[in-house]
């Protein structure tokens, strides 16, 4: 009765495929090699899942700044990946779950994804997941136990599930013992060169005359942005809220960036 | 069904914006500049949330020392945004509720804002809706960690909105993580110059007698008010306060307001 | 329908009063000017209550060490407003209570307040209320919060409040935040000095004979009662018990009452 | 309707007799004139609570080392005072009880003794009606607030009470803050002089023979018994015990009763 | 009605004696006269409580190594003690039991108690009853009130009581003011010397041809066993299960046995 | 009513088999000489419950670093015996289980093999049955008190139980005193050697053209896997994920293992 199976999660389908959606509204932009490179990582990985009979469980763990678009992009891998079971677990749909809930809410993804031969779930920020709090420190041990099994419980003979979660707590994740349950772990950097910064500039037109685009970039490079010593830089998401509050004096957008940028 | 997601939340317009109200009690003086400035500053925000595709969600975060003004700040910028959403989330409503109660009374407030095309929120005294204590210290971890979310987590497509919350606890933000959740931040001073306590004084009408008046201040010049050396400095709900505790001693107002000063 | 509010708390006007009656049994001693200064003051902040339009609220708070007779002059100066609604908040009325029961209890009294034009709480005994232990420390955090916020929660408009709080450890509330709620502070002394202590010999009839009566005092002055360097000093409470206790060996009454003073 | 109070109270009156005589089983030993003292100074405060009008309730502690005799001296002195009400708080009746169940039992023994004109309650071993252990420490707070409240909580108009607590660990509830509720101290010392001894063991007939009990004796002495440097001492209630083992081999007494005194 | 309390309780005494039996599935083997001297020990208790009238309970603490044979020890005391209320409480029959259920579970054995004349209790491994973990340390502190109270009160007039506890871990009962809760207490010692070990050895019957035997004492002899520099030494149970495995290899018992203890 | 009692087991037999199978899912590989040995150690226990009578329940832990097969191998070794109760304790069956639920689950199957006269039970990976987190440490007390009682109690007579229980974090369990609940422990291992590390990729058949494989070799050998310094290992279960990995490029597979391996 595998296509009963089949038939009983795909009405969740589309659903799933629109929220893997919604997470990157802004698109992902280009703007270093980087990017590039971690996306065609994403898709080995999806390709392993698919093929290897002695991997039917493949885990990775995105980690980098807040807002440097982890999020975005283990979206975008787990929706190019196409498979027939696709699923976001985010702490979003959870405010207010009580720890059972919430453990709940999660096993109840993994054992939905047992019932389709080829499944993909991101686990979106882990450290919200488990409600961590730095002072204690304080997290719920009761979702870490549950991840800890979730993600080194092999899916049952004919099933192969990729997981793909986030985290801006790396650190801590080591801490609780949780990096050691992923196979593998991508980096994802925050925009730090000026040529990188120029990039995303560039992609959403925020300076259009020419001379003061190029006075905008002199400001930035002499404030020191993407010198090693200054060691500035900023999540790619922040960048973007950071150049919508410029444009709202559209006489003095540069200058109104680079102090944004400079109070960092 | 937007008209009737429109229709559901009208009835609830009115309240607020009486709530709004009624927390600049004492209407706000313009002491110094910088309250102007913090007003139009807020209202660059409104602006922006008003107008740009990219940054559907915003939040600022008014910080100073107790009695600044910051709720009253906060509640003025919010009720002039003339928005069709406008809600005050405050702890003098939640007294005995449970983390849960707090929690459920907070996301449904968010969620009513989701209906709405354009949205602002005031989240007033972070500390008192986390039931913060220095001693431990102690806190609601399930408010905290709903407030991340919250302050995080996009409206959906086409919706708007604005989050302003006030703390007199910055620090404590911080150590919580809570602080970087803000785009941005505004910090709401204290009365601190002989000059803006001169205006106060002038505005509320406490010293008539163009005599006694001059005599205050000289006083209060000698208490060394306003020197850099003693750093004396007051909130404006708490001068407030002791300038009518002063009126009850008609005679004697300039020298029992100097005395309360000089007593902090 | 401001009538029927006056009328649904009319029933609880009585008893208040003898309860405000009932914890100043033994009266008040006038045995240093600094008592009648204290119930001066009381009545200028009830006063202000009563006339001033910017300050509906005002708190104030009794300090100082056990049994130095705070709780006797907040229910002297409460019941002397006279204010339509007069109400004393006791731990000795919650024996046993759950913190969630003592906060709905404390928040009961604060909203029947709201109800009436003019109104004095007496929150007595801060630390008890707050179920306040040294060893850990522990504390209701919940009780903390609801009080944090009723101190400083402005009652409706056109109704004002007076809060007279109590409390023997004022550094405790400093730690927790509690203090600066409080618009004004008044410290009750204990019993300090030979002249005090005479006075209150003779108001309660201890020693009728004159030489005995001379005997005691020079005793007592040997002993070093009321010098700097013993620092003795005893709170007009406790003062009461031990002289009952000497009165039970009429022979010799104070040499006894000596002796449990030097056994301070 | 004084009557029907008293009434009401009737039916346990004979019990709480009974429980008082219980927790004496093996009588009061005169073994030194301290005992007489302790009963004497109880007997004054039965009397002051009897006839003084200033003070309706009074408070005392018996403490000393464990086994001391400190539960048969209050209950002997609660026994003597012949009051209309009588009543034993003890551990032992509340063995599974959880925290609120033993904050119900105790207040409802005070709420009783309200109802009589004359009360005395003996509340006994306040370790164990605090559940208090060390380690941690741990202990609960609910009872020891209660406890707070209720030492201190005068009785209605026209009622009296005096109260006899007990406790082996007295510098524990100074740390609590239990200490400085009561009005009055008394410690009850653990058998520590070879005469004291020598009386104990001549009351219970031990050594019959002369000789023998002159050996005895000599052996004691030698071993440091009742000497500065050894400090070694006993409380009666496991001297006692000691005592019945002893006995067990009749033709060895003397020696094993000091070899166990001496395994202290 | 005494008799029908007797008949209550007889169902239940079958049931103990198999119990009783049933801990000391090995016997008792008399390796060291220490063991006599133990059960011996307990025989006067035993004897102590049936005949003394000033000691109706008496509790005895059997403490040492894991393994050392406590439990066998008391339930082989208690067992011969032919009281006719003898019972065992036990952790065995605990798992999964709340707090509240295992002091219901404890208290109710008491209570039982308390019907009979001469009743014996064997409360095995304290550690175990109070969940003990060094971790934290955390303990059930609802448990251990129980028995504090429970091992001090005295039974209702004409019953008696011996109550025979057990424990690895005597300090942590020191820690947690159990210890002194005792009126004796006896060391159980493992088997530290070789002619112990060798007494055991020919008990099992492991190495019966005499020369193999030889070699046997001699290899433990070389290893240093019962030499006071090694300090090796081990609990007679965990020795029975060693000599148990190496019966696993009939041609190299000796060797095996060595090897094992080695190891420790 | 033996006979009701197998049968009553019986039908959770099959699947018990099958769950141990099923986490052997890619055979053991017998990599290293230590493989036999301890596969050859199980079943010298296993024997010997299946004969002795004086040690009816004997305990095994087999521990060693992540991945290293502790699961495979406890499981193999468990179906190796052929017991008619023979099952498999796994925290992959308790994801969201309540302390008590997980108690009352472990104790279930351990209450079902005393029905049957031989059983095995695996006891996997100790630490997320106890929900073990370094941070705190925190982990379930009451799971641990449990299995510290079921891993010492004795089957009933005439039933004898092996109980192999695997972990990680072994100086976690003597920290909490479950170590010494063990009558042997076995170490399992991680892949160490260059020879050991050759085998396996043999038995995968990774690199088959001959050249390419003394190259791999060559190259692992230069960056120094198997050498005392580097202290290079690597945990049989994750070497087998990076081989699959590796795959994915197959022109490249010798370098990719290689960085993989070094990436440790
Ligand atoms: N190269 C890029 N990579 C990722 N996101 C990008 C990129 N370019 C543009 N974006 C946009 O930037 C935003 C990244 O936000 P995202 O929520 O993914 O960050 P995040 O690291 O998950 O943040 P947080 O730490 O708060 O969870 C998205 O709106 C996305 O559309
Ligand atoms: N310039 C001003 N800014 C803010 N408030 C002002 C100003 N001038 C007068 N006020 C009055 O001062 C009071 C400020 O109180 P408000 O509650 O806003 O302070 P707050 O900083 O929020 O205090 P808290 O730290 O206790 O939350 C209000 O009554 C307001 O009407
Ligand atoms: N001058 C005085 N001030 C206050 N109380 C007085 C004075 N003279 C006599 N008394 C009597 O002394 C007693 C003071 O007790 P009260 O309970 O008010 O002390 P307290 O400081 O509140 O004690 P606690 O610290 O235990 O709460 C009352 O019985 C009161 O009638
Ligand atoms: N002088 C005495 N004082 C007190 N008790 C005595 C005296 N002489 C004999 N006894 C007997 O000694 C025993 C004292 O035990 P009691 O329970 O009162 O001691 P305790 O100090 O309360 O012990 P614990 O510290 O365990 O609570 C009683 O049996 C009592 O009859
Ligand atoms: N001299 C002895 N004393 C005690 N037990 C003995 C003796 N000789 C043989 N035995 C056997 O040794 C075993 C002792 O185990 P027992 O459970 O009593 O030890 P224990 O000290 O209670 O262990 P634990 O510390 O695990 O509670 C029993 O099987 C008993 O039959
Ligand atoms: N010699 C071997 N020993 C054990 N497992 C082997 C061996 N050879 C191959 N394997 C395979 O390696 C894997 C070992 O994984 P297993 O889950 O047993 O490791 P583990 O040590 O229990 O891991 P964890 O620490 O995560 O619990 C299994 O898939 C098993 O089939
Ligand atoms: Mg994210
Ligand atoms: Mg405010
Ligand atoms: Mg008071
Ligand atoms: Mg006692
Ligand atoms: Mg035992
Ligand atoms: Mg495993």
């Amino acid at each position: 009765d595998f296509l009963s199976a089949i038939d009983e999660v795909t009405p969740a389908f589309g659903v799933a495929k629109e929220e893997l959606e919604q997470v990157v509204q802004n698109g992902i932009i280009h703007f270093d090699k980087v990017i590039d490179e971690i996306l065609r990582s994403g898709q080995l990985f999806v390709d392993q899942v698919r093929v290897s009979t002695r991997t039917p469980l493949v885990s990775l763990l995105l980690h980098g700044p807040p807002g440097s678009g982890k999020t975005a992009l283990a979206a975008t891998i787990a929706r190019a990946s196409d498979y027939p079971f696709m699923k976001l677990v985010s702490p979003d749909d959870m405010v207010g779950f009580s720890e059972s809930q919430k453990v709940a809410a999660i096993s109840k993804v993994f054992a939905d994804s047992y019932k389709s031969p080829l499944s993909v779930i991101v686990v979106d920020s882990l450290e919200r997941l488990l409600d961590f709090t730095p002072i204690g420190p304080r997290f719920s041990n009761s979702v870490l136990q549950s991840l800890l099994v979730l993600f080194a419980k092999r899916p049952p003979k004919g099933r192969r599930l990729l997981v793909i979660a986030t985290t801006s707590l790396r650190p801590v994740l080591t801490d609780l013992g949780l990096s050691e349950s992923f196979d593998s772990e991508i980096r994802v950097p925050p925009v730090s060169s000026l040529r990188s910064l120029e990039a995303v500039l560039d992609e959403v037109d925020l300076v259009k005359n020419p001379r003061e685009r190029q006075q905008t970039m002199q400001m930035l490079q002499q404030a020191g942005f993407g010198s090693d010593e200054t060691g500035l830089n900023i999540g790619i998401k922040k960048l973007l809220s950071m150049i919508e509050m410029a444009r709202q004096e559209p006489e003095n957008v540069g200058e109104r960036l680079v102090t944004s940028l400079m109070g960092l």
